[in-house]
């Protein structure tokens, strides 16, 4: 075995059993909004995505990962996906987005990692593309990022090709990991720790039942609530400066398999503001905020290559698409929520720590507040 | 006194009456966000600001009206302000937009009416131009809209052009009418009567002291929550269908003293959806939801004509525009809120009625959520 | 017989005689690209276009009028047209802009005017819209204008109405007026009389066999160039000052029978501006330069009502779209000079004279810089 | 010596000897456009502005290179300049794009090279600010690129760190070399050989005196035009298929010394494209083709920290933007012109052979048709 290999597998039985330990936000009795969640209460609950993590916890100093989304187990590059980018806040370094804004698909897995890394995890993704396409001598990247300095030693750039490899080869369906997980992995939200959160929303069978889903790289401030409740309020916890205790960012992944294209996959990607908005997010001024929305319905896949100049496409009529805004606004809120659930306090550069969200003073703040259902 | 004049004296009379019976969200201790609120809670704490209604109520069919909000006493083509135009979902009629974008400033008063009514609005903008200034052969009228169609005789195109210069000419600084008055004479929020509400946020004096003010045109749909409890769930208003009910849309106006171009006030802008998103607001397919921002810093007017190729600017720098963002998420949030508050149930067109919220409801559920500051 | 319609069929006639009189470019043997032309050489050419103008002349200052063009010859608002609107420069007044953006269509006639006439254009298309469809509250009217104030007094407003519904009534299939007629009646082009100009590109059936037609009117200002010869140097016309010659707008409408959605439509629509580039135009500070693109391909025609949440479509692959970027820049090309060679010189408002293109001494240059085909 | 500065030193004196063979456009006489050029006509008549190019030509496969724009000789980070990037077709990789649009200003050197490079020249500006700038934990790096497949070894990722910074540490004022060099070594225009080429213009004094100055990399197809003459049509060389040939991009690098905030960077950006289109360029589906504008004026140089919230500006009035739309036209123009002549026959991966632009026959069609002024 290879050093890089076993240091890649050390990485995920930290990961594993980090992630083992905490109850989600509607284990609780938390229930945010009024649509039901998929299976699994994640992005994974839209047929075929599957989502991987790379957790980079070495040293004192060393606390940042990669997660990796991906919209279908075939080839990315020969079997594009309709998409659209938002910018909610533009203080970020997300590569790919002008190709995905005037093309309308993206060719490659999504990768989320930290501020630094975006280049290295973008010529990753050139990496695992040439090899898996001959002849191609163009590739666009996604790679969304925060910045998780406070806790990891970012300026080091210590994720590499293989890291970012290892999460696209290790990403499954199924339950997804959260908190301190891969591009989670050191990064702060409302000053509690944040991290990786996900959630789902399956709209009625009527107006087409679908599912939207929904997965948040949480690290930015403001004036937390939780399902309308004021918990930076009850725990003395509201900015006194608007800067370094508010500026950070929030990557949103947001996937579907209703069939939607890049224009209305935008307008989707929009409506996940304001569930960031509901937590008590305010897009601060030097906040990164993306919104990558991705449709993954199989009749309007666009073959790389095609005999045809026609692509056949089933698109879903703009005005059925109002479920569908509200199903985002609800599972982006949910997941950034679970994100501070999940996520456990950490030590980090310079000894650094912060505090994982004091999750038994807010559930006694939350049943004050006649938000907890019975269960 | 000619009938025309008669007939606006009237319908400003309504509309005094109409006003003065109702509280707002705040005295009923509904305490939103973190800061602190202007004088007056209104956008005319912005100072120079001036708001004027021309409401239309006649008849059995027609539930309209006409909201005028300018930025200074000036003659606003000769000194035009700073300006931006946010579109959070642009299923609507806004006219004035791309000149905005291009050039960065504001030239006439703006103007909120209903749907079918916007060019009337636009053009009375235009005379009232023109008849202010030699010689200008071009005007970029500003003319905001809601669908009044459940209650007003849209079709019939009621507001007139003396209408239009009622509303600016009786528009003045203090105090701003609220709910049925002009532009919301006619609205729906929420499945409640909605109307015009306003409020306004100052931010510390470290920070800037700086002021912002909003008013809102609410008409719009989704889940309701006021200050983050529930009340659609509470009130079982959820919509059964995303369509009619959670159609129409929001007229958002956001003006501040800060120093800001009209990159910063896009910026701003864009924070008024979050602080939508908080009232339940969910953007929907049908919305029309445009912000429009306008600094109103002294410093920053832009003459219509100089000898100077050049205008000297203090502009406000990107990172201190964090408190402004969370100002205009309050206060949109509030205004929403106190439009609500303030309309009043109002019988329509074909019979149709729009009950007003049930406050008394409203506050037994608010106070059992603990919501409820003591007062 | 109305004294308005006597007075629409004055008008009419005038329009006719007007137009009678000139070749077009390519009559003289000036060939704009490497494509062919459609048989009429307009945007006619694409098959259910149909255009129509009201031209107005009365007196010594109203020198001014409206173009109509339409996508079909059916009920617009029940099968709306895939459609994107591209803001070459915003210092126009342009109504229906966001309703585009946001929805991908367009569901009335478009109709060009006068800069201050927008808000009547506007209002006619409503009353067009809904005489036709019962129980409709909404209608998105798309209007472009230039400025035509130097020959006409554009102050006093005098489209009307019935100058609107005629220009649409009379809207017919084949061969397009140019010049001095409908909204090109009173507008200006490179300090010479310009107008309404029209031309089509077909490109090759192994590409898909596509038209492409374009509609200008033209009243924009630069350094005149006609198929690269440079004109505004020969003629010492070119501009002292950078204001007042060079200022003006284009208003350049873009149909194509290919199968595009309001993405590509709207990359194609960015094309345009290259063609009038290609004329010398340079896109001034005060210019208003607008590109309305339509597709009117049959599969893809949008209902305004449908059981079905899904609408199936037929686009064209992203890869085949170069060939029509080359048409569209060869077409806007070719109907702004076409404008120029069929506009007349006017006399108009204040005795304020514009000049034609001096076509006898433009032919001379053109023919000694090697610029003209043998015929 | 290490064996890398050795290498670099070879790389540029290949560069120096490549470059210094060949007269400009204008020296033949070429006299594109109406405004006087500046004294070097490069970019860098722009006070301050220095460029640097590695260029990497080893064995029979690597022909690609890097080129670097510094707005100024101070540390970029810490006093970041007014800028804008507009997108004129988005197929393409160009990192650093919604920062820009967020916040106004480029904070790195502008970097060019091919499309798989951007991110090692994205870390590469990183780690040049990083070293320059402790405590830093975020930065944007501006990179663009072409695709150079034709003659390159793209899939092999030649372009190291120590190119990049090699590049910007050698950037210099003065005359630019044009061609074969940096970013330009392998790109392929109109298919001739193209690569890096520089113009600038001087509006004049009445209007403000202000240089712009261009730099391209050319690697674009379409029908070409030297100003104004058909060369591609006497050359019969107008593309059959518009895909290979005619895709290819174009990265388009606008500095002024003109007072200008980002707004009208912008809006001076999308004039290039105008530039582009008179060489017969179609911004071809397959295009990356991005204008980044930077204003290097003192006044507004935008200091990274500052004890006071407000920055003071003077900026350009709207209406005196023309004459700069018209010079970026120009300078464009004439920038993809000297490209063309300077860059030579090169021969590179798996044997494949791009002629230089055949400049005695080019000379003699241009003659024909009276386009060569005296000399």
């Amino acid at each position: 075995m290879k050093p890089t290999r076993l240091f890649v597998l050390v990485v995920l039985l930290i990961s594993l059993q980090t992630h083992s330990q905490r109850k989600r936000a509607r284990d609780y009795g938390i229930e945010i909004g009024v649509l039901k969640t998929g299976k699994n209460n994640a992005i994974t609950d839209v047929l075929g995505v599957s989502v991987g993590h790379t957790t980079l916890i070495l040293g004192d100093n060393v606390r940042t990962g990669v997660t990796a989304i991906l919209p279908h187990s075939g080839n990315i590059f020969q079997d594009k996906v309709p998409a659209a980018i938002y910018i909610g806040n533009g203080f970020g370094k997300l590569a790919g987005y002008s190709q995905v804004k005037e093309l309308g698909n993206i060719e490659t897995p999504i990768i989320l990692t930290n501020t630094l890394s975006v280049p290295i995890a973008s010529d990753a993704l050139i990496t695992y593309t040439l090899d898996r396409n001959e002849n191609v001598h163009s590739v666009n990247s996604i790679v969304g990022e925060t910045n998780d300095s406070r806790l990891n030693d970012i300026r080091g750039r210590h994720i590499k090709l293989e890291h970012v490899l290892s999460a696209i080869e290790n990403a499954k369906a199924g339950e997804v990991m959260e908190g301190n997980v891969g591009a989670g992995t050191g990064t702060v939200c409302f000053q509690f720790k944040g991290g990786i959160g996900t959630s789902s929303r399956v709209i009625p069978p009527s107006q087409g039942g679908y599912t939207v889903g929904v997965l948040v790289q949480s690290n930015f401030g403001g004036v937390l609530e939780i399902n309308g409740v004021p918990i930076a309020k009850e725990l003395n916890s509201i900015p006194k400066q608007y800067n370094y205790d508010t500026d950070g960012s929030c990557m949103i992944v947001v996937f579907t398999d209703a069939p939607l294209d890049s224009r209305n996959l935008e307008r989707l990607a929009k409506r996940a503001m304001l569930g960031l908005g509901k937590t008590g997010g305010i897009a601060s001024n030097g906040s990164g905020d993306y919104i990558i929305a991705v449709s993954t319905a199989k009749d309007n896949l666009i073959p790389y290559s095609s005999e045809s100049l026609i692509n056949e496409a089933k698109l879903l009529r703009n005005e059925a698409m109002t479920p569908l805004f509200l199903a985002t606004i609800e599972a982006t809120e949910e997941a950034i929520i679970n994100s501070l659930f999940a996520a456990e306090t950490m030590i980090g550069r310079n000894g650094n720590t912060v505090a994982s969200l004091p999750i038994d003073r807010v559930m006694k703040i939350m049943t004050d507040y006649g938000k907890i259902s019975k269960q």
